[in-house]
């Protein structure tokens, strides 16, 4: 969250909300491993104390957020409603998505427009294509940018100083398949290749057998605004043939974007 | 919104955060027709004053779910978090998705599952099958149920009375395509089908060429938890032969989720 930290912008304290700010953090607070929560276990995981949690869930209940059964709360189909919001008023996705559509059909592969929030990655848009694991990847899901190309394309573009940031930050540096980098010095040497090639493959970080090609998009002002990507299965061709095929058709549609951004 | 507020548990005012439900107001009130709101815009939305208005929108900004040029706000991917911490926490979602995968490879079909949210139905779990139209629903979407055979089989189980109420409600009844139901005397007679059959298929409502099936899927004291569906293209075979192919893998996958809920 370091990086976040960093971008939010001053306020004076006389305009801040606290209880804005409480409430977010409490729906936040609930993932696959805390589905239900208590005021007592929101409270720890918040630190706010536990009656100012109570009443932060309270509200959320009354305002359609959360159910609860008087003792646990959890979240209801409602807080969709707020991450949609986004979706459909965020312009950058809106304008990618055709784009998306026409890589996927071209390419006979899933694409993705992706940004980073913080030290996360996230995937703002997507276009599927058939394919078994065509489900894994959806529409606000996170990760980490070392664990995709679509990460390391847009992490090559900052300073040594935030990167080296980023990799204290961003450990331990679990490995989800044999082949995910857990050395610091592998994900150095993938940016420095990155920035000569202009573009980033990689293989096999998040599951066996995956393939993906990411390069940037920015604006008619040059500034970055995410990046596109395409993930496809090995085997079929290698890596230079893949390289040959998808780069130049991603370039174009990054181009194209870049004319009406 | 009238469901929504049925359903929302009384508060000791005491408790209430009014902050918390100014500033989720806020968020929601971007959408695709209002990309960048300024702290007036803001205001008439959510009924708010301009002061209030402007504060939440700062809090939001200093917190990262907004961006700002000094006048005019916009939502950053950030704000996705939240709706993400509904499909990461959900019990009911997370328990759904390996049968919605298996749904859409048995039919080669798009597969989902949804539930209501108030008067809108909302897709909480989706499982892709190579479609042109792949991209379309995503996870969070929403629509009137009388669009979509989930929503009119959901509808289809509550009173005559709030059935009707909903029918008040959700006028106009603006036509996706030329075959959809402007007339409530269809929609009821639609649902009488469904109660009858015990599911519903539904052709040609949001889209020209597409059938949609779907069923009830209960929890283990019987309370309806959501709706499967399947989307296919109209052409390939019958409604008869649709029904006798879909019905039973929704029902038995159906029945395999109540068992574990």
């Amino acid at each position: 969250m370091h990086a976040v930290q960093e971008r939010m912008r001053e306020i004076n304290p006389k305009d801040l909300i606290a209880g804005l700010e409480k409430g977010l953090k409490i729906i936040e607070a609930f993932d696959d491993m805390s589905q239900r929560l208590s005021p007592s276990t929101a409270a720890r995981r918040t630190g706010l104390h536990r009656s100012a949690a109570r009443r932060h869930l309270l509200t959320l209940e009354h305002l359609g957020y959360l159910e609860s059964d008087g003792h646990m709360f959890w979240l209801t189909p409602r807080v969709l409603r707020l991450g949609w919001s986004y979706v459909e008023s965020a312009k950058v996705p809106r304008i990618v998505q055709p784009f998306l559509v026409r890589i996927s059909q071209a390419l006979s592969a899933e694409s993705y427009f992706s940004v980073l929030d913080g030290d996360d990655l996230v995937v703002v848009g997507r276009s599927g294509y058939m394919q078994e694991h065509n489900s894994h990847v959806m529409l606000g899901s996170r990760v980490s940018p070392r664990l995709h190309s679509a990460g390391l394309m847009l992490m090559s573009t900052l300073s040594d100083d935030r990167i080296e940031e980023w990799l204290n930050n961003d450990g331990p540096y679990y490995a989800l398949t044999p082949f995910t980098y857990t050395n610091p010095d592998d994900i150095r040497r993938k940016i420095s290749d990155i920035r000569l090639h202009g573009h980033c493959l990689l293989e096999q970080q998040i599951e066996t057998g995956t393939r993906s090609v990411s390069v940037l998009v920015r604006n008619r002002e040059s500034m970055i605004v995410g990046a596109l990507s395409i993930t496809v299965k090995i085997g079929t061709q290698d890596v230079y043939e893949t390289r040959q095929q998808v780069v130049p058709v991603l370039n174009s549609a990054a181009a194209l974007i870049q004319a009406v951004l």
